[in-house]
C-alpha cells in the first residue's frame, strides 16, 4: 500500500524497490540474483511481448528457438565477444546428482567433456546454425526473432533493471549486403524507439555507443536512452550492426547472384525485462506504480459499492451494463467486487497497482444515473452521466497515455544540459543529474576520464543533426559534435 | 520436398525426421540433445500457446515466471520427488570462464558453495516462494502458470518427443480444501483433452497413471494419451494433484477461516512441444506435414500463375480482391508471389509444409472468375467460383478440421483391441500394436513383468465407466476393470 512506500525524494532507490514490492511486480528469489516475476509484472511483460512481437512481424520477422546452452568452445570464436562474454556465467560441468545419506550430491562419473555455458546472449550458436542455413543469396535475408531467457552471472542485481536471469527477445538477422544489414540495423532501433515513445510514453533519444560502450563483436551499436526520475539514464533496446564478424567466425558465407561466394553480414537487438524497471522510473510516484494504458492488463476497475444486500444487486446490475459498454470499447477492465475487501481498501491497492482508470459506483451513483472516474496519473476524479462513460472513458484512456509521455519529455527536457567547461560539466553532474550535452575529444581516454571523474559515461552520440562543431571539455581538442553524458543505471 | 520423405510404411521412425526436416520444423543443434525450433516449428507452438495461454486465463490463471536455477539441496526436500529428478540434470558449479592462449576454460576460483541445477520443472522453487504468498484463506487459491524451458538430461533424444531441453507450461496451484485442489486437477485435464481434441484435432483417453508411471511426489497423476499412427501411444499432457507433499515439504500452511492452521493442498499440469510431435504423428502423410486449420500459421496459400508481365498483374489484381475477402474473413493466409521459385515448386513445398488449403490463380481463371480450390488432407481440388471463394474456404476449413479428427479417431478406434488372455495381448502387442484394454490385478509386479515381455506398459487406468470387471490376464487375480495398454513414446 502507498503509506509503505519511500518518497522518491528521501530515498529514490528504496522507493524502486518499495513500488515493485507494493505492486506486487517482483521480488527476489532463493538463487541469489535471479528473480521472481509475479503476476503484475508478468503481465506487464505479456503486453510488451505482444506489442513488440506485431511490430517484429510487420517488419517480416520470425520467431524461432534456439538452445539454451553454448559449447564453451563456441565463446572465444569471435575475437571481441569473448573479451564481454566470457566471464562472468553460468558453467555446467556435470549431468547428473546421485543420492547421499543427507541429500544429493554431483556425480563425479558425470563430467562433461565440454562444459556448457548457459546463454548470456546467443550470436555464437545462431551464426554457428546460419552456416547451414545459407548456401545462395536466395536464401537472404534470415529475419529471426526468439524470445528467451539468459543469464549474465551478476552479484550487485536490481530487481528488472540488472537480474542474473532476465527476460529479452534476440534478433538475428542475416544479408546479403551491407546496405540491408545497416537498413535493418536501424529499422529495429526505430521500431524501439516508436515502442518506447508510443506504448511506454517513455521519450527516448537515438544515437549510437562509443567504442568502449559497444557490444562485444559489433561494429557499430545503437542505443535509445531514457532519462529516469532521478536524473540517472536508461539504456533501453540496442541494435547492433555486427558487420561481418560473426559471418567469418563461424564461416557463414553464400553465393551471390554475381556467382561470388561472399561473407554474410549481420545485425542483432534485442530488448529485455530491464524495459519494465524504465517503466516504473519513468511514471511511478509517491502512491505507487503508474502504467500507460496501452500496456496495462487492466485499464480501467470498476469498484461496486453497497451497504447491504439490496443495494449490492442494484449497484451490481448497474456495473453489468458498464461493462458491457466498456466490452463494445474494447477496454480492457476488470470488476472488483469482493466481498472481504471495502471499498477503500481496494481504491489504495488498485492505486498502488497502477491502474490508469478506476470507476466507482454507488448507490446514488445508481440513483443519479452517473458514476465517479478517477485517474491514477493526476488523480483527478470527476462524476460522469451514465450514457456519456463509455465515450469519456476511451477518450481519458487517451489522455492519460499522451499526458503521461509530455510530462515525461517535460521531466526530459528540463533536465538536459549544456555545459562547455569540465567544471561546468562537474557541477551540473554532481548537482543536477539529467542529461548534459558537452563536447568530447573522441578518444576512449578522454572518456575514461570522465567517467573516472564524474561517474558519467557517454550515453549515445545521438543521430540528431542539432548540434555544433566545438571543442573537448576536458582537452581542448576539436569535436566534431555534443555528446550526450549522464550518470546510468 | 515430399520425394525426398520416406513412406511411413517402410520405417516410421524415418519418416518423421524426415517430416520434421522437410517442413522446416526443427532441427539438432551442436549441443547433443537440444534441438533448435524453426520458424515454422515455433509458429505451431506460438498457436499452441495463444490458444492455450486464453483457456488458462478463461479459467483463472494468471502467467508469471519463476528462476531457471534451483539450489541443489531443494531438490531433496520432497522425498519421492529427488528420486525422479535428483539423478540425470544440468548441473552449474562455478560462475566464471577466464582466457587462455588457445580459448577459454572454467575458472576453478569461481567454484560455487551450492550447485545449482537448470530445472527440470519447477515445484520445489515455486513452493518454496508459495511459503512466503500464503497466510491466511483469504490468500487461497493461487492460481499461476508459467511458460518456461527445461532440461532434462537426455541421451536417447528425438526432435519434439524427447529433448534434453524443451519449451512447455507449468501451472502450479495452492488450495485450501483437497476438493478444491482435486477439481482444479480434473478442470485442467479437461482443458488439455479439449485443446488436443479441438485444436489438434487429435482424439484422447483420460485417465490416470498407475502408480509406477506417477509423477515425483504426486498423488494421482492424470494423463491424456493419443494414438500414433504406427500404433503407439503419445503422453499428451499430464494433471497432477499432489496433495500436501509439497506444502509439508516446504512448510506452506495457512490460517483456516476457522481459525486452524493447515497445510496447503497442490495441484502441477503441464503440456509441452511434445504436442508438435504429437500433432506430425497424428495426421501427416507421405507427402509431408498436415496441419489442423486452427493451428495453421497460414490456413491458406495463395499461390498466382502467369507467364508474362500482363498477365502477372492481371493475375495480382484478382488475388488481390481474393484477400481482401479472406481478410474479411478473420482467414490466416498468405500470397506466395515470390518470383525466383516456379508454381510447381511451390505447391510442393505448400504441401509438405502441411498449409491446409491452396488457392492457385491463373490467367484462365481470372477470365472464368474462378480459382482452384485444394485441400492439403484429402489432397481433393476443385475450380470455384469467383463469389463463392470466402464462404467455400472458411466452410473447407471447418470441415478439414473435422475431418482430421474424424480420421485420427477411426484410426484409433480401428487399432483399439480388447485382450482376454495373455497370449492374445502379446500376438497384438507385438503384430498389430494399437490400444490393448485388458485386465490387471492392479500390482506394480504385474505391471513390470508386462512391460519386461512386451514393452507394453499400462499408459492408464481410463476415467470413463464403460468396462466390466474380470480377471488379470497374467495372474488371474481379480481386476475392478480394465485398463489401456500400448507401446509408447
Amino acid at each position: 500500500m502507498a503509506k509503505k512506500i519511500t518518497k522518491r525524494e528521501k530515498d529514490y532507490s528504496q522507493w524502486y524497490l518499495d513500488v515493485v514490492k507494493e505492486a506486487n511486480l517482483a521480488e527476489h528469489s532463493p538463487v541469489r540474483g535471479c528473480m521472481i516475476i509475479k503476476p503484475n509484472g508478468y503481465a506487464l511483460w505479456e503486453n510488451m511481448q505482444r506489442q513488440l512481437d506485431d511490430m517484429f512481424k510487420e517488419t517480416g520477422h520470425q520467431n524461432a528457438y534456439f538452445p539454451l546452452f553454448i559449447p564453451k568452445s563456441f565463446l572465444s570464436k569471435e575475437a571481441k565477444h569473448v573479451e564481454g562474454f566470457a566471464k562472468e556465467c553460468a558453467v555446467i560441468t556435470h549431468s547428473r546428482l546421485k543420492a547421499t545419506d543427507n541429500g544429493v550430491e554431483v556425480d563425479p562419473d558425470s563430467k562433461l567433456e565440454e562444459e556448457l555455458i548457459v546463454r548470456p546472449t546467443s550470436e555464437t550458436i545462431i551464426w554457428d546454425t546460419y552456416r547451414n542455413w545459407v548456401q545462395s543469396y536466395r536464401d537472404l535475408p534470415i529475419l529471426i526473432n526468439q524470445w528467451a531467457n539468459v543469464v549474465r552471472w551478476e552479484m550487485r542485481t536490481r530487481l528488472f533493471l540488472r537480474t542474473m536471469e532476465f527476460l529479452w527477445q534476440e534478433g538475428h538477422t542475416a544479408h546479403a549486403t551491407k546496405e540491408d544489414a545497416m537498413k535493418e540495423t536501424l529499422q529495429m532501433l526505430d521500431v524501439y524507439a516508436r515502442f518506447a515513445e508510443e506504448y511506454m510514453a517513455m521519450p527516448v533519444i537515438k544515437g549510437t555507443k562509443t567504442e568502449s560502450e559497444r557490444f562485444a563483436g559489433a561494429v557499430e551499436t545503437y542505443c535509445i536512452e531514457a532519462l529516469m526520475q532521478d536524473g540517472k539514464a536508461l539504456q533501453a533496446g540496442t541494435s547492433h550492426f555486427l558487420g561481418q564478424n560473426f559471418a567469418k567466425a563461424f564461416d557463414v558465407t553464400f553465393q551471390d547472384s554475381d556467382g561470388v561466394v561472399k561473407s554474410v553480414w549481420a545485425t542483432s537487438w534485442g530488448v529485455s525485462t530491464r524495459l519494465i524497471g524504465g517503466l516504473i522510473m519513468t511514471h511511478s510516484d509517491d502512491s505507487g506504480l503508474v502504467i500507460p494504458p496501452k500496456l496495462a492488463a487492466n485499464q480501467v476497475v470498476i469498484v461496486p459499492i453497497w451497504r447491504n444486500e439490496e443495494e449490492q444487486s442494484l449497484v451490481l446490475e448497474y456495473c453489468e451494463s458498464i461493462q458491457q459498454e466498456l466490452k463494445e470499447y474494447n477496454i480492457r477492465f476488470k470488476l472488483d467486487d469482493r466481498d472481504q475487501y471495502k471499498p477503500g481498501w481496494k481504491f489504495a491497492q488498485h492505486e498502488v497497482e497502477g491502474v490508469p482508470v478506476r470507476i466507482a459506483v454507488g448507490p446514488r451513483d445508481v440513483a443519479n444515473k452517473k458514476a465517479e472516474v478517477a485517474r491514477r496519473d493526476t488523480k483527478e476524479k470527476e462524476f460522469i452521466d451514465r450514457d456519456k462513460l463509455g465515450k469519456h472513458v476511451i477518450d481519458l484512456l487517451d489522455e492519460i497515455q499522451t499526458t503521461l509521455f509530455e510530462t515525461a519529455r517535460k521531466y526530459r527536457d528540463d533536465n538536459t544540459h549544456y555545459a562547455d567547461t569540465y567544471d561546468e560539466f562537474k557541477e551540473i553532474i554532481n548537482e543536477k543529474g539529467g542529461f548534459v550535452y558537452a563536447h568530447w575529444d573522441g578518444t576512449a581516454e578522454t572518456e575514461a576520464k570522465i567517467k573516472e571523474d564524474t561517474r558519467a559515461t557517454i550515453r549515445c552520440i545521438p543521430l540528431d543533426d542539432d548540434t555544433e562543431s566545438g571543442k573537448c571539455m576536458v582537452t581542448g581538442e576539436k569535436s566534431p559534435r555534443r555528446v550526450l553524458f549522464a550518470k546510468a543505471y
